[in-house]
């Protein structure tokens, strides 16, 4: 039997969201996990410093997503038996956070017989969480940066989560801001996550997608791994926060499920578009 | 580069001990990560819920270490692919979190193709966190309940963390209690990180360990897995705090590293006696 997660008081938002949200004491913390497994979210051979990035840049991004600045973290690595760079590895994990302003501040190495898994732990604080659940209908959608391409160009590895944007956002749009969580999983179905958090239609417009070179709209829609802000917003949001451009690309309506209308002209579902790196705990 | 952990205001203790503790506001957070890897920590075939209760178990014990109590906690599994029991296994980790009484807040799930790899963050709370560094020349050395034989009994899948004896030690002892850990590696081993924390010699007295039923001293000293309680006093403990024997192993004093008295008599170095379950990161 599960206990309902409202019977704990330091719970303010449970799992599903980008980051859980805990009340301790007078603070509220924003924390999320994310792990990266070698074969899935980095090939083999990857420089170690570049997956160490990585690893600590996603889980940023869950907290950009929450329009909060990370404070602390946490590093867990299951290295491949045999393993000989645990030490530059562990390094490169507390260079990363650092880079981001905060420290590393505990962690686990172990060994196993299977590829290198890393696991990540953020912790952030903000005035406000900016959750999936808080679009309604009427709002713009939006999203910073370009779309598409992220694994084939190497963006994967080089992204620069949008904390300061998603703090920009928060400082601009106030309480007019709705929806917010970052594009791991590919527009459509982080989208359709939103709907389903939020009860609402989430209705894209291909035509509007920003794309990097190359990139075509259904590469927006379905790659994933773009790690930019989606968003809903009451009123129009500034053409570009922490220089990054915003771009609106869809309405969210009365209804469910996310919904794209592609060039042609026909609408299609698209909440299952992307591919699923996994799902919350 | 790594910024020195000092730098960041968030930090009281960084990695080194069984939990980090941050400052969040008005409240002390003590916070930790293990993992549990399929092979190393369990044997393949290990029932879901035991495999998910160790995993829980084992960063509450690293809590109760730091004479806290857990108030909630993130989980990660990277699950071998075409792993059918991903939802049994998270539902599993919710309810052995909910039995020590709270919550899995959020957490992972991803794929990979090696074995079952599980993280488990827990966060807790206390007055006055108990560190590895807090030993003493001139301290008793002692350890709550038996030791020895932990894998092979089954008991590093059944084992209580030792939460409320560490709350009762703190309770009695105040600041006469010194260093506190778990013993996951090994007492030979864990006796040289208290003596390397603290900066003194752990002398310990085989002749006196408590040992479960057909145990040895050298299982004592070497098997690990026991996750008790291994600490030190300035003035003597109860003779059991929540139920739980408490036994007079040893003593701190003057010098470096740790040593065990054979029931033969001669001294030995032991800290390197017991199993490398892998670094803090």
């Amino acid at each position: 039997m599960r206990t309902g997660i409202e019977a704990f008081d330091a719970v303010a938002v449970g799992p599903g969201d980008d980051c859980a949200v805990l009340h301790t004491g007078s603070v509220m913390l924003i924390i999320g996990v994310d792990q990266l497994v070698e074969g899935r979210h980095f090939e083999p051979g990857t420089p170690v410093d570049q997956i160490a990035r990585k690893a600590v840049a996603r889980s940023v991004s869950d907290i950009a997503a929450m329009c909060a600045t990370p404070t602390w973290g946490l590093a867990t690595a299951a290295l491949p038996d045999g393993y000989t760079d645990g030490g530059t590895l562990s390094d490169a994990l507390h260079a990363a956070a650092n880079a981001f302003r905060f420290p590393i501040v505990g962690g686990d190495i172990a060994f196993s017989d299977g590829p290198l898994v890393l696991s990540v732990t953020v912790a952030g604080t903000c005035a406000e969480p900016a959750l999936r659940s808080h679009a309604e209908p009427g709002d713009g959608v939006y999203v910073t940066g370009k779309l598409g391409g992220s694994f084939p160009s190497g963006r994967h590895l080089s992204f620069e989560p949008r904390v300061a944007e998603g703090l920009a956002l928060r400082e601009h749009l106030a309480d007019q801001l709705g929806a917010v969580m970052d594009i791991s999983d590919g527009l459509g179905r982080d989208a359709g996550r939103i709907a389903d958090a939020s009860g609402v239609r989430i209705e894209l417009d291909a035509s509007a997608f920003p794309l990097h070179d190359g990139c075509t709209w259904q590469n927006a829609l379905a790659d994933g791994e773009d790690y930019e802000l989606l968003f809903t917003a009451r009123v129009p949001p500034p053409e570009s926060v922490a220089g990054t451009p915003i771009t609106r690309i869809g309405t969210a309506a009365e209804g469910s499920g996310a919904c794209v209308r592609t060039p042609a002209g026909p609408i299609e579902p698209c909440h299952e578009s992307g591919w699923d790196h996994g799902t919350p705990a």
